[in-house]
């Protein structure tokens, strides 16, 4: 759909978006709030979820558990309104600026998909390392937004 | 190496470390500059450059181009000092937060990987989608830096 990749030079410098999609037709998303940055959350899209978020100006994802297309919020609400997008050097990954007002993008119900954090330093065993919550509070209630939809975090 | 994942809830609300890694053992990193919180590159981590990036504290990556373990800056200097990691719900991406300082981490030569921007909007023609400069100039000259390294970026 997109512009062939027939040049590394165009396209790393040059004008032209021919983003680059891998062995599943998916290219990695990374999802952050337009006024602190943080990151909100990690993504895929294909080729007709990227077309669709560019001119929706709403995000729109892959979801690789349910194979579809994913126009998040659909169900919770919690639009990503669109504010940039940005593509990497060799055109394999993209960042979305987004605005959630006070919403959420985490189906677990936190603001963020990265409430946890990694401690740093010597590993003494890799079977109990344990990680910090760093938001205390849930935006919402899965339990309440989602009802019976299925959980996409897969084992 | 690091916990097995048997349990969906534990996974996404426990208190312990138990990454997914992809069909090729790779996860997702995302790196963002801990003082602006700008993102700096998408890469990927096996679990060796995860316990590795934990323990010293600088940012190791899995080269999908060299198939092997990358110490971010070993060629061009900029070493990646990793303030913090955190990791998503379902514990399948990364993201790290790094000081480096005045430095670069894009090996084209700016500062961030992402500095273009795809405009939003009706899509004309998907063959010809500008994408505008976001980076005026470059922190340092590829050519001096990696000399005969080969480019990691792949068609």
């Amino acid at each position: 759909m997109f512009k062939k990749r027939d040049n590394i030079k165009e396209v790393e410098e040059g004008k032209y978006l021919a983003p680059k999609f891998d062995e599943n037709g998916l290219i990695p998303v990374i999802t952050t709030d337009f006024k602190t940055n943080g990151i909100l959350m990690h993504g895929y899209m294909n080729n007709e979820a990227l077309k669709k978020t560019i001119e929706t100006k709403e995000a729109h994802y892959w979801s690789r558990s349910r194979k579809n297309i994913w126009h998040k919020g659909q169900v919770s609400g919690f639009i990503q309104k669109v504010i940039e997008i940005r593509i990497d050097d060799d055109q394999d990954s993209i960042w979305l600026s987004v605005d959630i007002g006070d919403g959420a993008s985490c189906h677990v119900g936190y603001r963020s998909c990265f409430y946890r954090s990694i401690p740093l330093g010597k590993i003494k065993n890799t079977q109990e390392m344990k990680i910090k919550f760093k938001e205390k509070k849930k935006i919402f209630d899965p339990k309440t937004i989602y009802k019976d939809e299925h959980n996409p975090t897969k084992l």
